[in-house]
């Protein structure tokens, strides 16, 4: 799966399993919510800096937010 | 260490390992020179794309070189 569409995929199933929606997301991370929408359906390309944020929100270490789109790239 | 300065030194040694200049790496990952020196003094956040592309001059996987920025971030 090509590597925009596969953080999207991650990034929705994470929030979905935090019993998250995207308001409440972009509340925890200060992004706005068409931000937090376009980065869902594979239209933008987080920053570095926006991953970290994310990886923090979801209370994971930036590595294992990579492994999982990594894991999900190769489905 | 802060996230984009832990970036950039990763990005300017595993340049360097490599024994690539800026103008070598430019040309290897079809980025302009200028972003590479920006990334490398910490001035711009790199997109996930970017990441991905670095990833595979250098020979490694995403997850990797993101490991390797958070090893920084510990220093």
């Amino acid at each position: 799966m090509e590597l925009n569409n596969s953080f999207a995929n991650v990034l929705k199933k994470m929030r979905q399993e935090k019993g998250l929606t995207q308001t409440e997301m972009a509340l925890q991370s200060n992004f706005h919510r068409t931000y937090i929408s376009q980065m869902e359906r594979g239209l933008k390309s987080p920053t570095l800096n926006t991953l970290y944020t994310l990886a923090n929100v979801f209370g994971i270490s930036l590595t294992q937010l990579i492994n999982a789109v990594e894991q999900e790239m190769q489905k």
